[in-house]
């Protein structure tokens, strides 16, 4: 892979295919990014980055925010910064503990909207129990950047036991695959504020921190083998990414998976497919099967959590595949998502 | 200084001058920032957050590079992004160990150039030693942001001895200042190389990781109180927060401090005071005065400080001022940046 790029002219430029969470994006990292910082850590491409010490481990993760619009149903991009870092802690099963915030602003903007954004992060990170400990901010002439960007970084404590939760390594046949609630309601949400396209019942993002729903899911003996948010490229992408590096099939069952009417229709009109689309309060977890009652009940008892459910498994047949079984009782492979759906949705 | 802010129109808004360094970014971060993220850790304001667990403290820093031209003499934003984190980290005490990157790439970038940047990010993380771990990218579409922006966030080892050397608080009456080298490199060669002024002598940028030389000045019972970098507005900035936030008075000398003669005479044609304009391999650091005749021997055997020298003391006059003696013999209070002399200058 690294050679496509390397014998490509000089000349290929970056396009917004680049961003989208999908094979082109893979594609730049494996080709420029980790072939230049190659280290054991970054190789992993987990959400976060394990440092080990002899006492503690440590997680750390960084996001730059470039969502569009800054204010949409259900949150802004200052929530969305917290709930993104805080998040991709939780599911490589860190307790998400100290957070950055880099902001680059534009000139012009209103210092009213700033403090809005500002007060958001501040109250997300209070829901989160993190604490934002260090900042750095820059502005760029109008027109050099759009309102403003803001990236966060972000340090959790693991344990042992948990290490290996990002990286898919425990993950076997048999095990399932459990979601949290319905999906793309975070895409849906901007692209539709975005348009400005009104539906009689707005969609909201489902934007929110799970690092306290996923912390009870994880006490002793809790079985669960992976866990990733189902961010850019949606959970589709989760699961072509987990199949193809396990070399396991994924089968999963469309009846199973949680969509709000108001979010299909929306798919539906503008030809969307939800299994894409991403979300931000939302994650996959597959866990041993002995255990997905115990973990659903947990997750069940959690506000993030009431409408889990197990959504499909893992399978010996199609090994690198994931299979949709159809409502209409059909089977659809799926596939990697290659170029983008929706730009700048985080 | 929070009401400044707080009584003006929802329709103030943010201008370069609230990015340059000076009164009005910290009355911004004051006002913005603080008041909403309120915690111990981040009013104190230094360079790197401290985290303290029982058994290890680390530091934890976050910058965005936003510099204009990309590629400039001396380096790029690539070295520049990875020199700014590792520096605030080492003049914080600590051992730069971790870094994260997060790129927001414009559309239509040439990938040519996205390789130059990420191949000098790894060349300097090798010259510095520490392994970039994490990172993120976002694509936005053309004339949403300026070729790209970079985030650098790091994370270093301190120990107890070393903690409080970015707060200030261990400065006394008595300690001297010392200076690694030639001031106003890094801003003036930005600034020559965006006009496209061409000198008959090329000016360069400082840029460089200090962290080895910081180490080395950091050797057991090193008499040193204070270090800061001298990066946006320069070392008149780094002296002018010391000495308010101490509540003492700094006497500098203006023969002593070193400039070449290029990066003079541009500043004199241009108009910029080389004290106000930035650095990004220079670190002002006060020392003990029986202990400075070893940190400047220390200093003078590496590479980038061979051309350190006392510049000043801390003296009990003029308590909260910074007072310059000119090379005519004269005296001026140097006074703190208010607004922009360079913007998008890292």
């Amino acid at each position: 892979m690294l050679i496509t790029y390397m014998e490509m002219e000089n000349s290929y430029k970056i396009t917004l295919n680049h961003g989208s969470g999908g094979k082109m994006m893979h594609e730049l990292i494996d080709s420029v990014f980790l072939n230049s910082f190659s280290n054991g850590k970054m190789i992993q491409q987990t959400d976060s980055a394990i440092i080990k010490n002899a006492s503690t481990h440590h997680a750390f993760t960084t996001d730059s925010f470039v969502v569009d619009p800054i204010f949409f149903p259900g949150g802004d991009i200052g929530k969305l910064a917290v709930c993104g870092t805080v998040n991709d802690l939780a599911v490589s099963g860190a307790i998400p503990e100290y957070l950055s915030c880099g902001f680059i602003l534009e000139e012009g903007l209103e210092l009213g909207e700033l403090l809005i954004i500002v007060h958001s992060m501040a109250a997300t990170a209070r829901v989160a129990g993190v604490t934002i400990v260090t900042g750095d901010t820059k502005v760029v002439p109008k027109e050099k950047c759009d309102k403003l960007f803001i990236n966060t970084s972000g340090i959790g404590r693991v344990s042992d036991e948990n290490l290996e939760l990002g990286t898919g390594n425990l993950v076997e046949v048999g095990d399932v695959v459990i979601l949290n609630g319905g999906i793309a309601e975070h895409g849906m949400a901007i692209l539709c504020e975005r348009e400005g396209i009104n539906f009689h019942s707005g969609i909201e993002s489902d934007c929110a921190p799970l690092n306290h729903l996923i912390h009870e899911i994880l006490s002793n003996d809790h079985g669960i083998t992976f866990m990733r948010d189902a961010t850019r490229g949606g959970v589709a992408t989760v699961l072509c990414e987990l199949s193809k590096s396990r070399k396991l099939g994924v089968e999963i069952w469309e009846n199973e998976i949680s969509i709000r009417e108001n979010v299909a229709s929306a798919c539906e009109i503008l030809g969307f497919d939800p299994l894409y689309v991403a979300n931000e309060g939302k994650f996959i977890s597959v866990v041993k099967a002995g255990k997905a009652g115990q973990v659903l009940e947990k997750m069940k008892a959690h506000e993030l959590g009431r409408e889990a459910k197990i959504i499909g498994k893992v399978v010996d047949n199609n090994p690198g595949l994931v299979v949709l079984e159809t409502s209409i009782g059909g089977k659809r492979v799926i596939e990697p998502l290659a170029g983008e759906q929706l730009p700048r949705i985080c």
